[in-house]
């Protein structure tokens, strides 16, 4: 017998998706967004909601383009000061002693010592609520070399990213592998 | 100096949110998506986004209704077998012998088993390529009480959800506690 707690947002795990962008005046800025997620696989999109009221809102819907950099772990203080302060008084960059990278595909910044980054260009914008949906075309991913495996693609053991525990406010490490997919399921 | 990999849809981590259907028979279905999360906080949505080829396509569309359960690690197998095979020819409830569960508040049904259920309804149909991304207002979330912690707000730790790494193709463990959110960023 389940128990109801009510409409919340929630869902284990949450990303921690570290979204670029520049203000009118070119100035970097990044913002950490939870709600978002790969939403397409051809063209390869992803998306990431935010709400209207912050800085970064206003800069994606000017330059119609933003990136969305993954974290490490040894991050994650950096990655959570991207979520409490605001790009409109603070410049997070030069607090952080992060290097902006101006992404050569899109009007807009990533961050040099994350590990892995997404270029993207304004697809959709999706009204919902208090938060708006942007839908990026993922126009290619850049990563350290020092998280590829031998086939060229990114490790997520190298990455180690971090994992969001919504409502509770929680970071977490990711943990030790349990199965293939599109695999293990055979078994059945 | 980073390195071009293309244009992928990789996100690091990705959910499993196993997602519940009714057919035109009202034969309960579901099935593992991997492109989604939360998408709003007010109204508190959910988008997941599906292949209009999937049987579950046409069930959201013509219920407008979905649920989302979300698995513990235990429970990866069946998982998997829900992303693998398909409703129009299997029986996947029978065939697992988990439990489909009827919602009262929304048109689909989610499984007994699993340890976390959100209830959604149809808000938002965004037509993006070959996903169709389906955004859902949560109208409540149900929990077992095993997996709730003193305040009644389920602990990820204990819902021991799956991670996904795209791509790559493999299911990890959700890892130790790593750092407050919302708090050890004041430390910059």
């Amino acid at each position: 017998m389940k128990k109801s707690i009510g409409a919340k947002t929630l869902v284990y795990p949450a990303p921690v998706l570290i979204v670029g962008t520049y203000d009118s005046e070119k100035k970097p800025n990044v913002m950490a967004v939870a709600w978002g997620g790969i939403c397409c696989s051809q063209p390869p999109c992803v998306a990431v909601s935010l709400r209207k009221a912050t800085y970064s809102y206003g800069n994606i819907v000017n330059r119609q383009a933003f990136t969305v950099s993954i974290a490490s772990e040894a991050q994650v203080k950096e990655v959570d000061y991207f979520g409490i302060a605001s790009g409109r008084t603070e410049n997070k960059f030069g607090k952080t002693g992060l290097t902006p990278v101006d992404s050569e595909l899109v009007d807009a910044p990533y961050i040099a010592e994350f590990p892995l980054v997404l270029e993207c260009r304004v697809l959709h914008t999706v009204e919902i609520g208090l938060h708006t949906e942007f839908i990026g075309e993922i126009l290619d991913i850049k990563a350290d070399e020092a998280v590829l495996r031998a086939d060229g693609l990114p490790d997520m053991e190298k990455v180690k990213p971090i994992a969001y525990e919504p409502v509770n406010l929680r970071y977490f490490r990711i943990g030790s592998y349990l199965a293939k997919a599109h695999s293990v399921g055979r078994e059945i």
